[in-house]
């Protein structure tokens, strides 16, 4: 059986050795990887792609345990590709990450990933995006890909996802003092999690307040308001209605064409990302542009031209040369 | 006077003016900002440029005030950029940012400056990156670039600066378990805030455990193995410390060569950024470009093309017209 095959059959071990070749900087495994995504891409497009952000300690991996449990409880097949952008530089940590979502990482009918190490956020976008693709392919149902909500790789995550779900911690107060407004409103569904116990009375007074700021807020679509669910992933309360929430806005962007809009949107944007990496790497090889570049750097690093001027001249000499 | 010379005059309103024309998006004003730069080039490269980071909550603005604050005293002059990379979404907070570094901002031998609101992360770095070049123009011999040590944003910082300091709280053993190495690795100076009172033998414990994390990593440079320092910005305590490692670290890079081969190496990769971008705005001015986007789009969209054979084909077109 070949790998699409296997792949296509519900093989968790063949998706995750297609997606390792995604990550793969060697050229041989760039063209292997391609030949998979280019058998893959009709089988694309099925799931709901969803997006999960929060800071730290609010309990995403917790979160979306409980959550996935409870999907494939419901006889669904859920993928989660976690994208963590600080780990771009070496992969590892220092003490050694905990075990993540244990028990839902060891059922077949789920799959789990960590986000592969990159040198920029535009690096783990692609093959996070494709990795998606491939999780399409292989017959999951609900693709989420989890990031920690703090920088530039939610934006990244909103990019490549149809609902966004930000989770929030009952202590959320000291967090919206802090918290741009932007993520806020670009949140389709807010979750308080770890409303339970002690931490339920101020979880209810969280989600009043949230409620009050999206209240102050544009509406994410025209008959769409960010509901704020209060949610124990611990106690396994309120997941179900994180689900409908999910169920009902997709219905929603599907209905009145919102989803392929957005997805259309997405592609085009995907495509001049790749265009211009592609572009990059031709100027990069260019030999014209390489001995340029020796002489306008050291003019830039003596201070006699600015980068914008001298990079200029590089990109004519590029124009100049694929003449 | 004009602006360069009211900003080499040491004016710190020239100087916020002039940012501001490197921010704007309208094309005059960025020939004006140019214009501006080109003048600055000459009178750039002086400061020392160190990079500042830390996760919420360690008190990295506590710690440049009064780190800032015993610097004028010294006779020196600061400037601050901070970079928020999730500002890049809309630039306000949703309770409104408090109020930082109240009395730095308030002395003519400081300079203090939010990260612009840009689309992308390389965006934001390519403004801060001229921003420092204006503020070196403008006098300061310390630029400090700060941000929030979760993401890529530290990543970029340390691709701008010459010295890289991490902060970290005394509770940074939970820290540690969820910090990436990297971040830790790239790390010139480490300093342990909040030094002081009931935190006090609290910081002591993690100091040595830092140190310990750092024994078993590769030195940063062959004779500097990055100091862990303990400070109470609150109480002031432990500035002078970290003066003198900057000052010693810098000295050390500029005695060894380092510095030059640091700056030549942000240099180019700045340039193949900046190139790049150009390009990128080029190919998306292309008209035949353009119409073949419509078409590859909704191939990509339909699952009849992956999108990195699409985007070669735009490539090809756009280098094809360029002929």
């Amino acid at each position: 059986m070949t790998d699409i095959d296997a792949l296509r059959a519900g093989d968790n071990r063949a998706l995750a050795r297609a997606i390792t070749l995604l990550e793969s900087t060697r050229a041989e495994d760039r063209r292997a990887a391609e030949r998979v995504l280019q058998q893959a891409m009709p089988h694309t497009g099925g799931a709901i792609r969803v997006g999960v952000t929060g800071a730290p300690g609010v309990g995403k991996s917790t979160f979306i345990e409980a959550f996935g449990r409870h999907a494939l409880a419901d006889g669904r097949r859920m993928a989660v590709l976690t994208v963590d952008p600080s780990s771009s530089i070496s992969g590892g940590s220092i003490l050694g990450d905990k075990t993540r979502m244990e028990t839902l990482a060891a059922d077949a009918r789920a799959f789990i990933r960590p986000s592969p190490a990159a040198q920029t956020l535009g690096g783990i976008a692609r093959r996070t995006q494709e990795a998606m693709l491939l999780c399409e392919a292989a017959g999951f149902d609900l693709v989420l890909i989890e990031t920690v909500g703090v920088g530039q790789s939610e934006t990244m995550v909103a990019a490549l996802t149809d609902i966004f779900v930000l989770i929030l911690s009952p202590a959320a107060g000291d967090e919206l003092q802090g918290m741009k407004r932007g993520i806020m409103e670009s949140a389709d569904i807010i979750v308080i999690n770890k409303s339970d116990g002690d931490l339920a009375p101020r979880a209810a007074v969280t989600a009043a307040e949230v409620a009050g700021a999206l209240a102050l807020m544009k509406p994410r679509a025209p008959k769409w308001r960010a509901p704020v669910l209060r949610v124990s992933a611990a106690e396994k309360i309120g997941l179900e209605k994180v689900w409908q929430k999910i169920d009902a806005y997709y219905n929603l962007l599907k209905a009145n064409g919102a989803l392929q809009k957005k997805r259309g949107e997405q592609t085009r944007d995907w495509l001049w990302f790749e265009a211009g990496e592609q572009l990059l790497a031709e100027l990069k090889k260019n030999s014209a542009v390489g001995d340029m570049m020796n002489r306008v750097a050291q003019q830039v690093g003596a201070g006699r031209t600015p980068a914008a001027a001298a990079a200029r001249k590089l990109v004519a000499t590029f124009m100049g040369a694929a003449k």
